[in-house]
């Protein structure tokens, strides 16, 4: 049972391999009437496009999108939406001595013995391309949630063991990192040009913040908003960790120190308003939005092609035998900028798609 | 749109509140001619029990399961397996007061935000007594898996902030912590008893490992092993991390440390057989299973109700007012040790789920 | 891949044999803050109870429903519904010779062959008693559906031969047919004392009419309401067809005679409406609701179990030995009386999931 | 929540409208290892080509498709495989006249009241070619059923009042009809060209046999897999009926009548095999396939636009007066010719999805 496809009522199928033909999406359930163009999408998309700084590779692509359907004179009309970016600059010929070899760290031994043929050129389905996809899919819903009020800021929060100790919004597109830190950035960039000399690479943090959450989104027990998210996110290639809030740390902590408690504000409209005193949740309890930021972090591993010498094996059907690698050409020393975006992207399908969720949950809701 | 169902094809409901009549599991999609009896159910569901030892409730509870259909002469017959656990150990009395009031680190604001309504009576749908439904199908995912030579070692890695150093596995049932290290027990039960006495709690963190996985479980792109994974811990109660083989250590790594090579080996009947050199992956390239152990960890927060004084707000209909609450009663001062089992049943149905969503993925498998 | 789960955001699954302990149905999605006792699904159940009439069986049930959790202080809560019904009356010993005989017109075979094991008391699984979780998910959703204004009108449109040439709403429940029509009814009661003289059985129609619904329910371009309906109605035991509207006769009719036209009307409140000039179509365009009622028939086939001698095959292990059966006992000579409830709680169940689901579609209809 | 995906393990989604830029399928879950390329897909798309015959309407679209991804080097490799068809002959000025009107026996009206807006360009996402999608998920799952000793026989029952008593398989492909009798052929012709000059159109009936499915196909108790065939042929389009077997007029006989007996006979390789005496049943029993041939029947209503003047609505913003339309352009007088290509994919996907789900329904399949 394959999984292309992800949410329920929100669902974004994607399909395409890094050396195919094309990439694509297709969205289902997309509220009808909404305003929709291309560029709407493409401005997302660019932000993963590679080609920009020392931090990624020098492939140029031009990932312009093309809307199929589902447009009609400027709107969403309810009916799916399929979204495809052409792939144009393929050199295959890049890839055809790893037909037979598994690069250590990639997905090329799993997906041969799963599926006894794999598509090798330039990893195929599990190639970075894959998140053209994601994007597309979370652009859309980004601008939908967008017209609920609710938005979102990621940045890298770590490259490497550089660690952002601020946060300032502004200067996050400055950077060819988006950290939100200028000293931050100016260690990172160091970092990553010793790591390029010794022809290695490093990994890093995401952090996402989500504004403007109603209270009560998420579908206890199972599909929580916490554990929807933290599927989305380990379904990131390369993603290898995520916690909410104090994660990890609030294990390391008593009872008084990490709960939260309630007291009473006043909201934008003076009313009164149940605010939480921190936000050690992270903006999540029982699995549904509290109120507080949502906030969590995702783990990056280091890019996996390095070019130097690794140790592997290289299979000619049923014969194998111990060959080393070397794995040259056009590589990301860091994808963690890159990544932001699809963080951003697989958190806005989450969300949109437990919004709707929670939307059919009360009674009083539906008969007024 | 509820989200009370785990799973493709074996799929898991759960259903019941803590002080409600009963609560159950209904396992739909469990292959047929299996043995199965109440004992094994049982066995799991007595790992979870509550008064055990001064690290968990003093509330006694039977928590006998009975099956109530897809039996038949001893064996699964393919049809929904129902199996109910009734709630003998109410003590409504003890929650009446909550009615009102939110307490700190619970699911009371979202649920009553979310649907208007709660059953306040010990957390209702949000109590750990929701976990018996997790358990049944957990045992039942972990029979079959056992018979597929699919098997789990799960223990406590870190209580607070003591850390197993050793893995002893005949040590971690001997001990009321699942910790797997003599000395770390000992430690915990005296960091345990100070805050015990500090009126405090304290979280930890699981560790789960699974043996016997065959290559290519996970479903690329969005329901690869470790997303779904995560999504499973995630929607546990009070679970506010998870990671991976190296985890959120692997952000702060190189490729060249963190990549794990291939090289060959021999299998048990003496056959050449690919193996990794290291498993810093934790046992997942590409989102499906490499042949390495996997390995994951899970942060558990620290109980949230303690008899400390806490901040809340008191909400009568559409009255609020701040107040403060001291949560009396029998809460375990660390819920690690009984979540155990949890997680452990939880990584089964999501591991029995994509090893049969596996197994309809080659032609060549369907024409044999 | 298991199917006892029906829905998607209204999602009932069903659990029981015939001759277990017990059967029942968890309801995941029902709206919190509907009022819910148990007299609301007992009013349904009563009217799928054998032994009223010389139309059913005489086995005595008294199928008695409980609600197990998801209600509280007299309200749905959102979280799921869990109703059961013991099995008193089980009389385990009439079956046991079944155990290696397939009943002609029965499930018995292929039940056997797909999962190389069977609970042959009474059916098991396939017998009719498995309504009875049905029935449970139907009696909740027609009581929401209510709420929102739409209401059934179910009934026996022909047993065997004889056909209901009126429909008299209140007559329905004034005979053991659910018959509409008096004269109908006396031709009945003749023709099935034949066929139980004959010990033959009898088949029939059953027709719906759903009143209320607005316009636009149904999901293109699979899930159509027309098909989900299809599905629904399929799925019942011993259904072996489903039309609407003018159905098969439609296809011999013209495209002048099968359009419906549009005019204008005026509504309830005294403003203009479009409505249907006719109703052809059965209530649903392009598979969604048109503003015409809703109105769909279902053939029913007639009870299998006969105890005229019948050709069969015995089988015992590996070896196969032709042989002939005739099956006493309780079994009602027509079905279709019973059947009529089930219809109508499928009926339900289709729309109410539909109405949900459609409740998402709109952009306007999200941020108002 | 939309309705564009058909199917569990063996899933397609389709979009598209009728005068956009293309239409497609994506489907994910096609097993890998299975040759495949545009013919084997284009064979099944010509069926439906429009400009064929006399039946069926003279717009020229040559509708070749293209696979974008999922394919490599020949064979399926287990990941989406996406196929588009662009859309060359668009003609937009014909429809631009019916961007307020609503067309008798079209889904114009609900669409409109559904979502706000509309595709009103020939049907938008209600138009036939709607169905290449679906002839697309077909065409593939067709070949994989091929493999596997299943397939189809699909062919108009009845065009208008006139009926096929024959069924010759050689002629069914040699008439414009898809009619298996050369007489009923013959009448066809004449009954249509009638139809035409009336400026009328025609319905009829589809049927469709399926040879070679193992018994057991198919997944109580929601799942069945007459239930699931139905749905996949009400969703298609103008179809108002779907019936098994004996299918209406099984109501109407008696138990003795209508059960098949089971008997012995010998298979291929001469082993004792079960069989049923007769197949009234239309070859599933309980929802399962029984080992009879599969046998169902569709009605399909008369094609709605005609050029005869009918009664309709224009509805400007919340304007609306009563208006008569009469609706010119390439129209098929009779739309079952068409539609047998599009009952028989929807037919192969429904049956390739069950066949693998059924897959893993059994312990000892598993552990071998």
């Amino acid at each position: 049972m394959a999984g292309s496809t992800f949410g329920n009522l929100y669902r974004v199928t994607t399909w395409g391999e890094s050396h195919g033909k094309a990439l694509g999406a297709v969205i289902d359930g997309c509220p009808a009437g909404m305003p929709l163009e291309e560029t709407d999408i493409q401005a997302l998309l660019d932000r993963r496009k590679p080609g920009q700084s020392k931090a990624s590779t020098a492939r140029k692509e031009a990932d312009r999108c093309e809307i199929l359907s589902g447009v009609f004179e400027g709107k969403t009309t309810g009916t799916p939406i399929s979204v495809i970016v052409w792939n144009a600059d393929q050199h295959s010929k890049d890839y055809s001595d790893l037909a037979e070899v598994y690069r250590p760290g990639h997905a090329d031994y799993p997906y041969q013995v799963k599926y006894g043929i794999r598509d090798y050129r330039g990893g195929g389905r599990s190639s970075g391309r894959e998140t053209i996809g994601r994007v597309i899919g979370g652009a859309v819903a980004e601008k939908i949630l967008s017209a609920l009020g609710i938005h979102f800021l990621t940045y890298a929060k770590a490259i490497g063991p550089v660690t952002a100790e601020n946060v300032d919004p502004a200067y996050i597109s400055q950077n060819p990192f988006y950290l939100p830190d200028p000293k931050a950035a100016e260690e990172a960039e160091k970092i990553l040009d010793q790591a390029r000399k010794d022809e290695d690479s490093l990994g890093g943090i995401i952090e996402c913040r989500v504004l403007g959450l109603p209270v009560g989104i998420g579908e206890p027990v199972f599909d929580k908003l916490d554990a929807e998210l933290a599927k989305a996110m380990l379904s990131i290639g390369a993603v290898k960790g995520f916690e909410i809030g104090a994660g990890f740390r609030a294990a390391r902590t008593r009872g008084s120190e990490n709960n939260d408690g309630f007291t009473l504000s006043v909201d934008d409209e003076g009313k009164p308003a149940i605010v939480k005193t921190s936000n050690h949740s992270g903006g999540t309890l029982g699995g549904m939005s509290d109120g507080g930021d949502l906030l969590f972090r995702v783990a990056v591993k280091p890019t996996p092609s390095i070019s130097q010498t690794q140790e592997t094996v290289r299979q000619h059907g049923d014969t194998c035998e111990e060959t080393e690698i070397r794995i040259h050409g056009r590589h990301d020393p860091v994808i963690v900028p890159r990544a932001v975006v699809v963080v951003e992207s697989m958190a806005a399908m989450t969300i949109l798609d437990l919004y709707l969720r929670n939307s059919v949950d009360r009674m009083d809701e539906l008969t007024k």
